[in-house]
């Protein structure tokens, strides 16, 4: 029999697929990346989802520090906001799962692998690439996109196997992971309204903040976070810790209006306490740090580089490449950023580095300094701006001419 | 005897200028240009200092509809913001300023103008550039950048000529204008703490900001806002109702650090409700309408813009060139916002527009829908990310042939 | 019987289509644009062709002025070459092709449209994007395509619909138009060959090539060419002069090896003598007139726009946008440019223009001049780069410091 | 005693500079960097007029392999043309020379350096931002910029301390160095003209060349050549014989007109064998390895980074980021290219590599292929559009409404 690898999260999509590809005639392990989307007593479900379905295997991996390290981690030290707002939670949650299926096909000899992504939106592309780059030699199945399935159908079949259905009216459909929960349905098909509030999971509203705001220190050195309030921890930890401190502050919540790989426009709202906080104090620690060059080619660089991980292109060289620049950049990103999470403000406060360029032995800005003089600013002054002055004439003698 | 214009706002600097233009030989003319920082009683203070140091004449110019229409509506429509934060406010005034100040030239035929920057920071640059492409054969006298003098040494020198100076203490110096109002001193002399919020003319502090927030819906046409709750009025008009309504809800605070012309860092806060809250609106509202590529390389190009007019190059062509990418985008930016002003959050709750992208005969993100099959799709997925997948392939045989 | 029109070109592939379509029940009309490719006794072959398969009624579209209007003029004013040596040659023609086509079928009511392009290549891809975006309701036919045929299939199925079929062995498939022929065959399958000299239709080899080379002088305005050797003519007369000129001077030849819209590497050959010749000119033209950031900026944003028009994304509005800032770049590029065609070499001598920055009284390189003092250039010197020694000093203090 | 290095060059400014300094009671070290100009015969004069001209100490240093290993090694990574034409010649000269004489300041204990640069051009700006970058302690003296002292003036001054002047009558000034020789006079002080064949001094005019080229194989390993025909050397000695084998074959010409750091236009004329050649057939072979989002992207930082070395901004840090993504980049950049050199041409005939993506397993352009079917690949082109297609139709529907 052909052993296949399912990326299984136990949900309907996915449920379906285990007795759909054993009627196929597949031998089927199910394998469970955890990206930081589930809890205790999440995982212990999902195990047991897997049992009832029968899999004849099921491999439950904790992809965090990977995730953390691999992609995460760049998402911070690129200041990565598809549209200036969302920080890609799904993407690289993605390209993890795919990449730790594959590890298995090849430690358990499958030929195959499948994953529940309809035909609609950017996961069925994630997955597809990743698995052909990393492993072109394996069949993808893909049921619920071959089939074009309802809802309804997969209950249907799975119930006709005996398989029972929690059938939760499921207006909104949620994906949690480590850098934040995105969430989609009803006011997200158009463009005009939001969700209610209760659909954030544990963002509360301004309201209910607290009435006076809380101010922490984050430290980072080379561009990750590594301490906060002088406490030493590592950057899962980190972020766990501001999820839940941004979330009492009412900080973290989102709509992200963008493109979909296929190329249709599409809609989310999103919580995501930990990384706007971080992007953003981990930005402002770079304006101290790097020159006005080393930031401009690094956001140019990076925003494309946000599009290849969101567009499911993370293993095309140029992403290594785009790396190595960002790596270069950050070897001096180390110093103290001071915040105030106050009623859903996330307010930088201020910076201080051991590399900072605010040095003091430089005159600070609108004041006299000793850095340059008078006539050597005039004489700056008259040359900087020369070409424009050049064109300009040119342009007056030039029309007279035509 | 020598005419020279002089840029006057009736500070320290421009009013030790008078006398002391005068004692090198010159015949003064003031001339103010109201860029949306002067209250009606301001400015007739302005008025009688420049009677007070007897110029000869004092022109007093309205520069806010031309700073509007050639500086601000890009502003609007690139969503600049330095820094991701600042949006340029005292940059494009002073481009304008010193454009009026030309104009007046020519017009009295001065052979010389004359501006109160020092050596130290931006604006003697931003002034000289446009003054030199403007009028490259007028003569730019600055003297205090000139002499290098002190504040106590300027004071000292008009009370030797019988000119009263009201001595307020300064810790801050306020620069106000259309775009917003910026403020440096003290705390911004370094990089860790933020000035005490009674530094801030006109926006409140979060906690006494209302606690109900306010929605308003701000409508656009090809990228300039015409309408606040269905009420036409022109831009400054909704940039003076923005202003009052943001500050009303502690909305429009920042903090910006970033780089001097000169090369230095330089740090300031500012308040600019009104730009804010429009930049945040006039963009989300584009990410319905604009594709892609329109956006990223609008953004790109707005970028480097953006540059521009903050470091004094706006004369270079081709900044004309980057306006003509950006007018085309906004063709179709036309549409309405829904906006919650919040303690101190600037929320985006909806967009709509007649070129929505979002087109109902769409399918939504996230669903089945009708512009492809989920075959079409497998085959767009496959072919997709093929080039990364033949880089990878590459790289294996590659590596072993070495 | 529903309409179909066919893009038709007389060749193998669209001969099999008119059969072919006629037996699936269509009735089809023939389409076929000259976009420079055709001489007057090539199209009549094809107008026999089309009465021979039986077509309902064939037209003929004269698309030279409309392409060299729409999209040949952007190639000369943005300097597009792919690769940095491939003039686009097939792009834009097919892009043109494809609206033409679009045009006939809504004039005649058909409610499909037909193109005889394989499933490996470009052309597939540019025909499909453009009908969709031009008429999203046509149905799109590609036989070839669809049924994955051979040539010698093709054959056989003409010749048993009675059709006779010239066999010419077939090594190099050319592709010939206003900006270039392409060629493609043999040595170009892999890339370490190219094929012999015959096998381009024009250009002479170099041996052969006049031992002394030809001056002349193009002459430009707002970017595109208006006349040589003083001499005013249309663009595409001016093309037709170049190719002939520089083909006799062995100019134009080329090497190109890219990617292909689905992923892959593709590599042809072609001879573009025009094409090259005016892009060479009209870019040394332009480093005369344009600032250094109207250059730089320009060519980032052209090197988009090559890959949009190459990709088949012409008509994202992105292209108008990236053509607007090209147009204005273009309103000072007039001039003259005198060039030696000789032994291959296309070699600018000189360029003259009433808009160059090279003004007279601006002092030239490496000498003494007016525009500014040596006291000035020091000044300018030492603050110009002020920033990089800014961040070699922090480097160091914060070196010691971790 | 104040100790002073010089950066001497034996030529008349550099000469003038001695007893000048001396004069203004300094002890005056002489430091001549080697950057691949000068023939042994040429090094033994300036060993000679240093000793003529009383020098305390004459420092001679090689500086070819830093030059190689630290600059030109990116400008053949990067394929650096400025313009697209001129590999830069002079810039990266300048900063190795300010480099090594600074090394010599600190190793002797001097207070200050010295350069013969006068006010007009870049040479000024590289010499000064390199010296306050490496060591912003030291006084910078530049005589002739100070003085604006004319040719005629300095050789009477010499005259006057008992310095014999030869006096070449100097219509061009010549620059040699391992990236080229660069020359200026005359005909290029406007734009117009060329410099007469005989004022390059190795390579032939095309008429003069062999009439039948001659064939090469460069092979690369990570970017870099490693041997020409098979036959392995490091790369000054591989840039050496390419030089020579171009000039034979008229190939290494060259105009450039550009812009000057100060704003100016510049114009000068070139021959450059071993870079261009270099430059072109590692081009191409990148273009057989690197995907199509690594060579956009490499390209588009590459630019900056050619415009930060000609500009003198080659120690700010951004330019130690870029290299990092050009390294990258480069790790596959191995294969051998095989290179036409023939009367003024440098024509890429072919290339291969362990790391090709024209992979055989891949259906070559044009062809049937076993990548995709037919059917994914219309699948594939009627997404891959899309967004195009929902722009037209938005902005049909909007325009209506409007």
């Amino acid at each position: 029999m052909k052993k296949i690898v399912l990326a299984f999260s136990g949900g309907l999509d996915t449920s379906f697929c285990v007795p759909y590809l054993k009627e196929k005639g597949y031998e089927v392990y199910a394998a469970t990346v955890d990206t930081g989307g589930f809890t205790r007593g999440e995982m212990k479900k999902i195990k047991n989802r897997a049992k009832e379905l029968g899999v004849t295997k099921h491999f439950v991996i904790d992809g965090k520090p990977d995730l953390y390290h691999q992609i995460v981690s760049y998402v911070i030290k690129a200041n990565l906001l598809r549209g200036g707002v969302y920080p890609l939670c799904a993407g690289p949650e993605r390209i993890l799962q795919a990449a730790k299926v594959v590890d298995i096909a090849k430690q358990i000899g499958a030929g195959a692998v499948a994953h529940g992504s309809t035909g609609a939106g950017n996961d069925q592309v994630r997955f597809d690439v990743a698995i052909h780059t990393l492993a072109p030699e394996l069949e993808i199945v893909t049921p619920i996109r071959e089939l074009g399935i309802t809802r309804d159908e997969e209950v249907a079949f799975l119930e006709k196997h005996g398989i029972p259905v929690e059938m939760s009216s499921k207006d909104y459909s949620v994906n949690k992971g480590m850098l934040g929960t995105t969430i989609g349905g009803k006011e997200t098909k158009n463009s005009w309204e939001l969700p209610p509030d209760d659909v954030y999971p544990t963002v509360v509203d301004i309201e209910s903040a607290p009435k006076n705001g809380e101010e922490i220190i984050i430290s980072f050195q080379k561009g990750l976070p590594t301490a906060v309030n002088g406490k030493p921890a590592d950057g899962i930890k980190i972020m766990n810790f501001l999820d839940k401190l941004g979330a009492k502050h009412g900080v973290g919540k989102g709509m992200h209006l963008g493109n979909t790989i296929l190329g249709i426009k599409g809609r989310v709202v999103f919580e995501a306490p930990a990384s706007l906080i971080l992007i953003k104090a981990h930005k402002e620690l770079e304006k101290l740090i790097l020159t006005k060059w080393q930031s401009f080619w690094k956001d140019m660089v990076s925003e494309a580089y946000g599009n290849f991980i969101h567009e499911g292109l993370y293993f095309d060289p140029v992403a290594r490449d785009i790396e190595a620049l960002i790596d270069s950049s950050q070897q001096v990103v180390t110093g103290d950023v001071k915040v105030k999470l106050h009623k859903g403000n996330s307010i930088v406060i201020g910076v201080q580095s051991p590399y900072s360029l605010m040095d003091k032995k430089v005159a600070t800005y609108g004041e006299q300094n000793l850095l340059w003089t008078g006539s050597e600013a005039a004489g700056f002054s008259k040359i900087y701006g020369l070409q424009g002055v050049l064109a300009g004439k040119a342009k007056q003698l030039g029309d007279q001419y035509e």
